[in-house]
């Protein structure tokens, strides 16, 4: 059977049919930037998502879990700016009052719009603001929103992510559109602050749930920035079906390249959020090969891609393979120190205990440029597994000594 | 029973009685600074320690850990500018070279003499020059060689690190004093790059060896720089007897407060090279509390003390506490979060789910100099951990982006 061909697209979150957005500054952040996002679906839609896995957590992720647990959904409504995390029961009863504020004026009930918050913790939402705001938010929805529904979210992030794909299947076209940010605070069980991802697939939500872990753990869960887990990171996947035809579900015609589809576009995501890390000027390829299980790989691969001593080498695009040494025997991952086996941009280094005589320069020319990439095996098992991140520059701290 | 008074004195390795030492420019730094130490005893010591527990070890690890397993050295030979390690059976050859080389000159078994290297990984030693070198070493050993033995072994550190105390017990005058060399590459089950400590108590192996584990865990495994555990991490401890006297050993007198100067001695340098972390500007104590264990307690307060968010938090002397919110949420340690409770500098800043009410002038002033602290509390449990680090600064990356 030929495999359907994916393509990218423009267009992002109002790439698939059916979908409006919009964005704005509605004043929570002091500078006049946007700070309000709204996605819209013209149809109900079966909804599903990733949540944090961090035990302290925003408001807005506790109410949005109880909206994907029943798998229904019209929209998505976020803000950057604040977090709305840390903030008490004032904090729930003001995300309640906005999500109910948008809800009404859109004419859709309230437990079935999604929400999500980022920015400072500890900061309360600025709730009379938000209801002002909230009718010109609606009154802007458009087919062509997406970039500045992207905008509302961004916090530090320099810019605005974006991937849509499409193919055909079964006479149908359907397309996968999405947006997220990121930048620091990026890491463990889930990579991105906010994504927020729209189909007009027909899909059920007990399958899309399914799709979404899948995907998540083959994209955003293999990017780091800083190995920090935030209170507020969250996926969320809405599937409106205005593609038209039967359900597309596992097993079924159309099922893999959807998920090939999704995956694309979170991939595209994932490495726009780690390509714009805080203060980066490198995307970091990890890949590690050799050990019994794809998930010690996976580990092995995570620690390396956040180690200091590594992320600040790339910065210096300082051939230091040592330090890879280093962190790889420090991974709790049991393997014999004799079969390490490591190469820069692809070229040996070190292997049988010692190291490969390479000539600096070539090494130098081979560890440079925006895409510099290590490769490690620590014995002969079938694992493998890989990381994005990014390097730590002076960037990052500018950005961070001083985020208030 | 009345505790014996312990008291500061000055003099590192070289104050207790029947040690010499000596440092030197051998020529395994480029740049004229000393790069080779030698500490020796008059008589045969009893001698433990700690090595990294890194699955990749430099050559002098391997080869000091036998020494260790018999428990009887003269001395140590420690040099900076090259870590020995990813060096293959060349490099083994090469400490083993070396290290014969001294022995020979100072007459005693070379089994007997403890080795230990920093600096760069996968750079060979220089086996010439050090050979060369010795003779002038072993010339200049004297009674007041610690500040030299010290520079011996610095890397990137800005400060040379010792420590000594004295205390009487049973007639006696008891006296333990100690080197250490640190910066980067400081973190988990040991915290710092070389320790040497000499002691002229009469103590045996055994006993030495317990006395060093437990003030290990209480002062260097509680500092952490950057999280990375180094392939050479070692403390040594050697103990000739020169005091005279019955040994001290568990349950006799004098014991107690051996063990109590030990941590005295050991907690000064961990703190030295905490503060002295590359590119610190601070040092900073992390203390949690209310856990069920210790161990869990410690857990926490090590991934705050590793966190970049809250690293550069303090370099920005910003008190954003809703980064030590999400890093103790990251935790695998679990805990209602609803009975958090965070303060800086000991005022509280959150707790019962929310912020607490407090003058961000009172907040900064109380956040900052040059030792700020973070208290962390996570329910009723009687646990507590403790964490020592440095805030991560433009100085950290200057440093690390460009080291070879």
């Amino acid at each position: 059977m030929k495999r359907p061909s994916i393509r990218s697209v423009s267009g992002g979150v109002t790439a698939p049919r059916g979908f409006r957005a919009a964005g704005l500054h509605a004043g929570i952040k002091k500078k006049r930037k946007p700070d309000m996002a709204l996605i819209v679906s013209d149809t109900p839609c079966a909804a599903a998502g990733a949540l944090t896995t961090n035990q302290v957590v925003a408001a807005p992720v506790t109410i949005s879990r109880t909206t994907l647990q029943k798998g229904r959904a019209w929209g998505i409504l976020g803000n950057s700016g604040s977090a709305n995390c840390c903030t008490g029961p004032a904090g729930h009863r003001a995300a309640l009052a906005v999500r109910q504020a948008a809800a009404r004026q859109l004419g859709i009930p309230a437990g079935q719009l999604l929400i999500a918050s980022t920015g400072a913790i500890g900061k309360p939402l600025p709730v009379p603001r938000m209801k002002r705001a909230i009718p010109t938010l609606i009154r802007r929805l458009s087919r062509t929103g997406s970039a500045a529904a992207a905008r509302g979210i961004l916090t530090t992030d320099l810019i605005t992510k974006s991937a849509a794909v499409r193919f055909k299947t079964g006479g149908r076209t359907i397309t996968i559109g999405g947006i997220a940010k990121g930048s620091g605070m990026i890491d463990p069980a889930m990579a991105t602050m906010l994504c927020f991802i729209t189909t007009d697939a027909p899909v059920g939500a007990t399958d899309l749930k399914r799709a979404v872990r899948e995907q998540v753990q083959k994209t955003f869960n293999q990017i780091t920035v800083d190995g920090q887990m935030s209170t507020n990171d969250t996926v969320f996947l809405l599937a409106n079906g205005a593609a038209g035809g039967p359900q597309l579900a596992p097993g079924r015609p159309g099922w893999q390249p959807f998920c090939e589809g999704l995956r694309q576009a979170m991939e595209r995501l994932a490495r726009l959020i780690a390509e714009d890390g805080e203060g980066a000027t490198a995307l970091v390829t990890i890949e590690v090969a050799g050990t019994s299980s794809n998930r010690a790989a996976q580990q092995i691969a995570k620690q390396v891609a956040n180690a200091p001593l590594v992320k600040t080498m790339v910065a210096g695009r300082d051939p230091n393979w040592g330090r890879v040494a280093a962190t790889v025997g420090a991974s709790p991952v049991r393997f014999n120190p004799r079969r390490l086996e490591i190469r820069l941009g692809g070229i040996p280094v070190y292997r049988n205990g010692g190291p490969v005589r390479v000539s600096k320069g070539t090494l130098k020319r081979r560890f440079s440029g925006k895409t510099p990439s290590i490769q490690i095996r620590v014995g002969s098992g079938s694992g493998r597994g890989r990381a994005l991140t990014c390097d730590l520059t002076h960037g990052y701290i500018r950005i961070n000594a001083k985020y208030n």
